[in-house]
């Protein structure tokens, strides 16, 4: 391994959600001190987000440990700060913080993002904001994914404030506001089927909002659904707005055939159409599946194509996207880099 | 699928560590209405611990969301109170409980063992105390694994009230109790190794102390041992006697050779000296690997040899067994089985 004059950190940690800063309170326990590349929102090309995507959450229910629940932002804040307690590193335009006040002030987005990496040669060089090179023994990615959305302002707006839109229906679907009502699954996939079908435990009804005339999900799915007396379909149709101050009160939606428009009412909007791993960047750099997500090398464990590169989260899993199912990623990452950087790093 | 008379459950959830708990919480959301097994410490065969490894435990740093920490046991309270809000029944020597002031008062041990199952036919069979008998549609098993102890009253003891003696080094390493002591490890394995040089980030120096006088860990392991300058070895000893009142003082040893005794002074002990998934019940239901530990159909996911019995937590994962990663995996599971019920049970 070559001897670079700069200093090699022993791991980057790239992306702040809950993968991110669970791999970073086991490696910085593990004396690793971690650097992180939290991400800043709306950056090309990663476009990640401090804190991942329970940042544009209101309450969590399903994180184990607070039987009241919690509060997306409050929960990634504490995950933060625990992760800061045992000296993790962040890098902001402030040169890194350590200090757990600045973790606390609520997210400053003062973050820096990451650009590029190189994993082609040792010691790994990661690239952040204004060109600035890190090198690092291990790299661990937890870069997420975010779903997709319709991108229509009122829709993001009610998403982010608890208005009955939401691109999780295993995460929302449970929540009193939508109980016993119509709801909308906008989507035609098996996934859109299996939210669909998930939702019918809590509302009246679900209607399943496709753009073309039948489902684009397998077989046995489109059975599943069609079977289902809870389900309809409002076929060939696309929403143009979303209604409602507060609450969402319904969809305008267009005939993709006819042009007509008309209103859908409806008491929550859950949004179905997939979800696009923040892996862009990694083209080239690790082995990734079609849809782009991070292959791993053995499925029981964090390992990439690249020896020495940890991934965890989201990128990697297209199934759960829980947030407990990625801070248990998260877990293993550190473990699994704490174990090879002992074993050919050195102590 | 045959008709019975009795009631048939949705999901029976065997165990009640962080894989339990958060499986049910999953599937209680998914109202899938799951009722818990919760096991009763030292009952035979599955010496299921309600609450799991971590009611053995004083304060846990590693589990996000807590950063100033958390005692293990209340933990373990708040996972079940979670579960128990969104109705998740637990059986008990009173019938089924649904209250959650019952099931915060501390663990009042009325829970139940599951005594063994028959996956053989469906619906599944699973016999708790005093022979009931449940029927359940899908089994979700995380019974975990007891790490493996001396046996000797005083190791017991110290372990849970926080008095330096520990079978989790990368649980309870880095704790401000063990910084800058000598420590002593207790095996010969890998994991053995693995915890020792773990340990040397924190220790002054770090003893390994075996009863043969060579390691049995595979030759890198060996290597990274006797490499680093922090370890020294204790071969041919057993420990015989921990000393110390409130905190270890250290260890009173017997040469396996001469049976000489002799003291060595510690100011914290680990012990690395195996696992025991509690799946003896299910030998001959399930695909277990050499260890016993149960097999996964698709590692990705939560599924086993049988079709509609899911599988998460310590009793699957011999290598990582942190509170977070069983959470995540108990998560899959109640996920994976919600899924397969409304595909092959319906709605």
């Amino acid at each position: 391994m070559p001897k670079p004059e700069r200093y090699v950190e022993k791991v980057i940690i790239i992306g702040s959600g809950p993968a991110g800063w669970t791999a970073a309170i086991y490696a910085a326990r593990a004396n690793l001190e971690p650097l992180v590349l939290a991400g800043r929102p709306k950056t090309i090309p990663t476009t990640l987000l401090p804190g991942g995507q329970l940042m544009l959450t209101t309450e969590v229910e399903n994180y184990p440990g607070f039987p009241h629940g919690v509060m997306g932002p409050d929960l990634m804040s504490a995950f933060e700060q625990q992760a800061v307690r045992f000296h993790t590193r962040i890098v902001t335009d402030n040169g890194f913080t350590p200090n757990v006040a600045d973790a606390n002030d609520g997210h400053s987005y003062a973050y820096h993002d990451c650009k590029s990496v190189d994993f082609s040669k040792r010691p790994f060089v990661v690239v952040g904001e204004d060109d600035v090179e890190y090198l690092a023994h291990s790299v661990i990615v937890a870069t997420g994914a975010t779903a997709n959305w319709m991108g229509l302002p009122n829709e993001q707006r009610l998403a982010q404030t608890g208005g009955g839109v939401s691109a999780c229906a295993v995460c929302d679907g449970a929540l009193p506001i939508f109980r016993g009502k119509v709801l909308g699954v906008v989507g035609g996939g098996d996934s859109a089927v299996e939210e669909a079908s998930y939702l019918t435990k809590f509302a009246s009804k679900v209607y399943m909002i496709h753009r073309r005339h039948e489902l684009r999900a397998s077989k046995i799915m489109v059975e599943r659904a069609t079977s289902n007396p809870k389900i309809e379909f409002a076929w060939n149709k696309v929403v143009t707005d979303v209604l409602g101050d507060k609450m969402i009160s319904g969809v305008r939606l267009q005939d993709t055939q006819t042009k007509k428009e008309s209103t859908l009412e409806l008491g929550g909007l859950f949004m179905a159409i997939g979800h696009t791993p923040a892996t862009e960047f990694l083209v080239g750099q690790l082995e990734l599946d079609a849809k782009k997500y991070i292959k791993l090398a053995d499925p029981y464990r964090s390992t990439t194509s690249v020896e020495g590169v940890f991934a965890a989260g989201d990128c990697v899993d297209s199934v759960y996207r829980q947030a407990v199912t990625a801070a248990g990623m998260g877990c293993k990452a550190a473990i699994d880099a704490e174990r090879w950087l002992a074993e050919h790093v050195g102590h």
